[in-house]
């Protein structure tokens, strides 16, 4: 069944309290070890959040960090990253 | 050791080759399955293609395709992804 629609605010919320330090409240990763995840689908993202905590994925801090995710918390973090509009310009 | 800068040109045309049709000539996924790799970093793009390669990480279609990636291979495509000039607009 596709991801149920998650919460844009309560994920807003969700992401700056959990999410932000690392993947940025635009979506852009603070650091090269870290995945830019604006304008990600929230079918990858619930895929990937589930996984890591399922332990079907695992890295050293998003094992952790998933453990305490609840789907709901998954699907509005997926909502909230989705909804951030990004434009893509190849190199020339 | 930080991954060596690959070549942008040959990157372009193995991404053509190879990754575009999924992942898009911009780095935007083509289809919601699929992530998104414009502007990401060189060092998250070459750690996943060599997880896919070495099973760490799994994935129907991308395991079969990392298999066939050289470390040039895998340098170049993340300089190439790497090198898309990335904006992101959180919603309002």
């Amino acid at each position: 069944a596709p991801a149920a629609a998650g919460d844009l605010e309560a994920g807003r919320k969700k992401v700056r309290t959990t999410c932000q330090v690392c993947h940025g409240l635009n979506g852009l990763g603070t650091n090269p070890t870290v995945p830019n995840l604006a304008g990600e689908s929230e079918t990858y993202i619930v895929k990937q959040l589930k996984a890591f905590r399922s332990g079907a994925r695992t890295h050293e801090q998003m094992s952790i960090i998933a453990k305490g995710l609840s789907d709901d918390d998954i699907a509005n973090a997926a909502a909230y990253f989705s909804a951030i509009k990004v434009t893509a310009t190849p190199p020339k």
